[in-house]
């Protein structure tokens, strides 16, 4: 017969299982922690109406897309999980009960150009509140506290939640009066840490910006200090524009509420320089960095937003929503040796039996799962030390050696697979 | 603005956060069962090479499948967990432990016919252990005590897992020297649970079969009793053919190793008239039925195969493998009203506060997190009542009411949202 070559396609992730196994428990120890704070499951379509799911959609993102056709229907496959939480919102509406709270854990796709590192499929790991009319600056303080616990289990070293205020920015640049300008300039400043501050200068001066203006930008990017000196700094600018004013409000109280939550202050910061490029944050905006790991980028970015769905629903629903990318954010660690790798094994023990009462061998493995071990026998006719080897392949922590004496003394020998040492029991 | 109807495909399933709790309740059973025997977790790809996914589908499948081109790629969406396992164990042969047991859960794509209760896009829960040359037959023993294990979690009353071993079927046609009509045959009296014993005469005359034989054939499975009064009957038939004596071996093999498991008997049963229609089954075949709701059809199916991945490689590899369609399982318990709805929230404890002292309120909102316990507080500018509603209507359990008073005593007021009971902590 011809073979044909199973290959899995570049750009997606397919791991051996004991990283599935690392990969799982980083899944799980999201998902506990916004379950802990009340978040309550999604779990959307991954094909969508392209009408639907394209509503707002345009530009790069639209390239991106896995669109195809199935008999009459236009499709695509959704390239992240906001859009498909608009839409479920505004389906639902009636349905949920608001402050509406919910996680989504799931793969989303896009065509990215083909890249070390890029994934066409990956998972991201969103939480997002959203409220009917309103919604209280308090669930901007909330997410950051999800996300310092959350990364305070995953255990990657020191972490550092980034906020900002996209009033802030743009109230300061209706001040200089350059609002017809401020999505460009957001754009701009928002790479300062990518190119530096030369080029960013270079890029403002390409707009046309007289060169006052853009050394005001830049002191302001520039400000410096611990938070409560930062926000006085703010403050001290004494810039009178209600936008302004009301951003480094919003500024303040997010950050009296994180610390009320307990957040320690190592784990966040006022960072005036972070923007995200996406035109419909309104608020606060955040960016999570691991500090002995800069160069990874944020691991963990979201922000407020006025209005959900417009797109579909003429409800107004501001939310608040953080998103981690889990594919990218495993294989960097993974990349770089940063990842537990103790316990690589799912079962916790593998029965070796040498005897042919396997009836008693059945009852072992009972007795241990109804303790809540997991545990695999090993039924194959293979030499003792086969079995050994297989055990040491997957990491199976015990085995649990059952041959004719063990059977008539009611017994068992266990033995530690790390250490070697035996013990009859 | 125009707005975009925020509607989702049909076929496709969307559920509303109360139903999504009990759909992620049933996953996380199947899934903590599946590990509890130490099977290891895999995560394929949703999207594979259509020349890869297809080397060995034909035929109605290949119509269903969502087809689609991407750049130059011709790309396909998976339509099962059993074929992207076989690219998996070829592509990652040499780095596997065998016999390799995984579990897979995840969604699979087939455009069905629109049908109520069918779905385009649902949750297989699958379970493979595959054998590099060989694999015991234990292991077709193994797959049943599982499958018990998992659906005495899930708690849907009684259930009956039915085994059959196709090698018994094939033996017994080649006696009948109908080899050449085996496959036909199979796939008729697989349909006799449907279509009736009358129709399968019929069907069988349509393959110019004489009566003689088709009486033989409707006795052979008429065959009544309890299991040990079957495998006795089929000795008694003294059926001299290789083939049918060595399906009888297994299936009493089989028998013998799910009591030794402690596999309850009420559990499972011999049925000669399971072939599963598909091919590649071999040997030992599975169905499984709510007793009570047999129009269910079967719940849990699979079987033992020759030979998994021979389209990708030499290496002979034998599996045994079971899957439990989860979406439509729960589509129809979910519509029989069969599931348990006693706990429907995430959150344990909603905390409602009437005081300024925030710090107070996230102090014991911590915790309560830190015992373990699911908390969301409640940070809208809402009436008290309203407060309230919102919990119901999430199904909290508990309120955490803290007022001035409470502040000051330094203490909490809990509130059974069922009992109406109060208490003061």
């Amino acid at each position: 017969m011809n073979k044909t070559e199973p290959r899995t396609l570049p750009g997606f992730m397919e791991l051996l299982p004991q990283e599935q196994i690392l990969m799982n428990q980083m899944k799980d120890t999201i998902r506990k922690n916004y379950e802990k704070f009340g978040f309550l499951p999604l779990d959307t379509p991954i094909i969508e109406d392209s009408k639907v799911l394209l509503a707002k959609a345009g530009g790069e993102t639209e390239k991106q897309i896995y669109r195809f056709n199935k008999g009459d229907n236009d499709l695509s496959l959704r390239f992240d999980l906001t859009v498909p939480l608009a839409k479920y919102v505004a389906k639902n509406y009636g349905e949920l009960a608001f402050p509406f709270r919910r996680y989504q854990i799931g793969k989303v796709y896009r065509g990215e150009r083909q890249q070390k590192g890029r994934f066409r499929e990956f998972y991201q790991c969103d939480i997002d509140i959203i409220g009917d009319g309103t919604l209280s600056i308090i669930n901007d303080a909330e997410l950051p506290n999800v996300i310092y616990n959350t990364f305070k289990e995953l255990g990657f070293g020191k972490f550092t939640i980034c906020i900002n205020n996209r009033k802030i920015l743009n109230g300061f640049f209706e001040y200089l009066a350059l609002e017809d300008l401020s999505a460009d300039i957001l754009r701009i400043i928002d790479k300062i840490e990518k190119i530096g501050k030369e080029n960013v200068i270079k890029e403002l001066q390409d707009l046309k910006i007289d060169l006052e203006k853009i050394n005001q930008i830049i002191s302001f990017l520039e400000i410096k200090g611990s938070t409560d000196e930062k926000l006085q700094a703010l403050k001290d600018l004494k810039i009178s524009n209600e936008k302004f004013e009301k951003g480094l409000q919003e500024l303040e109280d997010v950050v009296k509420y994180i610390r009320l939550f307990e957040v320690p202050e190592e784990n966040f910061k006022i960072d005036l320089t972070i923007a995200r490029g996406l035109d419909y944050y309104t608020g606060t905006v955040y960016e999570t960095f691991l500090d002995d790991y800069k160069s990874l980028g944020s691991i963990c970015s979201g922000g407020r937003y006025e209005n959900l769905a417009e797109y579909y629903t003429d409800k107004k629903l501001p939310g608040v929503g953080i998103s981690i990318g889990l594919t990218r954010l495993f294989y960097q660690l993974n990349e770089m040796k940063l990842i537990q790798t103790e316990k690589k094994s799912i079962a916790d023990i593998l029965i070796i039996s040498m005897t042919e009462d396997f009836e008693y061998v059945a009852k072992i493995a009972n007795k241990f799962r109804n303790e809540g071990k997991k545990v695999q026998i090993y039924f194959e006719d293979k030499k003792v030390k086969a079995q050994f080897k297989y055990a040491d392949k997957l990491q199976i922590p015990y085995t649990v050696i059952i041959g004719e004496d063990e059977v008539k003394a009611k017994t068992y020998t266990i033995k530690n697979m790390k250490t070697g040492e035996q013990e009859m029991v």
